[in-house]
């Protein structure tokens, strides 16, 4: 292995200048990737938008937004037995280990997400999900930008200058 | 938060034509996503091409497409504990409590594929995966239209006019 | 059903000329489509980069790519009930079981790995995930091509002869 690069590597620069990220799992791993690239591509000149879609819908509640959870059972990648996972409470103590795990690298869910929107980052809830998931308007965090459907999604991931992930 | 706007905000429009969809799970609530997009992409003009590879090809068969499952496990979103649900027929329950919660908002898996077909979205089975899931081609529901390979998908994902998603 | 074509058809051409993975997770189902995409590709003709992140980041290390799992709960797709998945070993008996299926179809994980590497299929292990999952580079196996941020990723994953796939 020849060559390791730090995170803040000036040389990278994008040619697309746009970023529109779905999140559609609720789980701490899934929202992490998610928050990471939020966070990293404004300061590489891209305008960033991210579309709350199914369970990644909750990340966008005042509820949720502090207690985003990881499963502790059907995920092989966690150390600890599925009949361990199974135990009434283990699911909040594999959320917490991961959590303070995670926090030696990177601030907590909420704070990525004002951080995101101090650089310009727009957050949307999908509009059909608020429905199915009885999530109401007040029950969003302020920091929510819009509620919009499917044909508004389609329309940014189209542009010739987007780069579209499905997280 | 300023701005609501309908599913069916006729402001929208797209850059590029084609929506190429992968389908790799196949639990409910990863087929959704899809099946929402390509019912609402081709009324903003765009042509729809969904690949169903691995847990998703079972959407396809004449067995899986009215049965399509979710997990009450594993899944922190879910408002089930998880000892719950390991309790033989949870999984059925399960499946059906957000079954019955689904269809308040959208027809179910089968009425959406034959939404989408009637709009002239293609439905292609991937063939490394039929063998592997034991799936044979008298199996699969009669609105798929063909059975391809991975270098035909890359063939349609990689046109500089297709958006493309892995679900 | 019209149509069935061989994972070898060579009239398909693909016109953007770069394949970019990112495998965010790490089992064998999910590792499985990477790796089909990242061996097809070559052959037509596109360069490929993966870049492994979060759980997808164990499957570049020595102990890992050899040992990778499914989750036997938690997976409507599989053939076994929940309550069945939780007795310890489980885990390793899908995953026997899921592997000796797939291997009758596939090389295994590190083999596929090789033969992507002598297609020129580059492989990047992602560096914050590094600290986080508490994997150093001696851990990781040889066929790693370098240790690169969320920047460089955005730079490769915004050309426009990209093709960009979140797995």
């Amino acid at each position: 292995m020849a060559n390791i690069q730090t995170e803040n590597n000036q040389n990278n620069a994008v040619q697309k200048k746009r970023l529109i990220l779905v999140v559609s799992k609720g789980t701490i791993d899934m929202i992490y990737p998610a928050l990471v690239l939020a966070t990293t591509a404004p300061a590489m000149g891209m305008s960033v938008d991210i579309y709350f879609t199914f369970w990644g819908l909750k990340v966008l509640t005042k509820d949720g937004v502090n207690s985003v959870k990881i499963a502790p059972v059907g995920n092989p990648g966690m150390p600890m037995p599925n009949i361990v996972g199974v135990i009434p409470g283990m699911t909040k103590i594999a959320s917490t280990m991961m959590k303070s795990k995670i926090e030696k690298f990177w601030p907590d869910v909420y704070e990525m997400i004002k951080m995101a929107k101090d650089s310009g980052v727009k957050l949307h809830a999908c509009s059909p999900t608020m429905g199915f998931m009885d999530v109401k308007e007040e029950d969003l965090i302020p920091e929510v930008d819009d509620i919009v459907g499917a044909s508004a999604f389609l329309s940014w991931a189209s542009e010739p200058d987007a780069l579209t992930l499905f997280i």
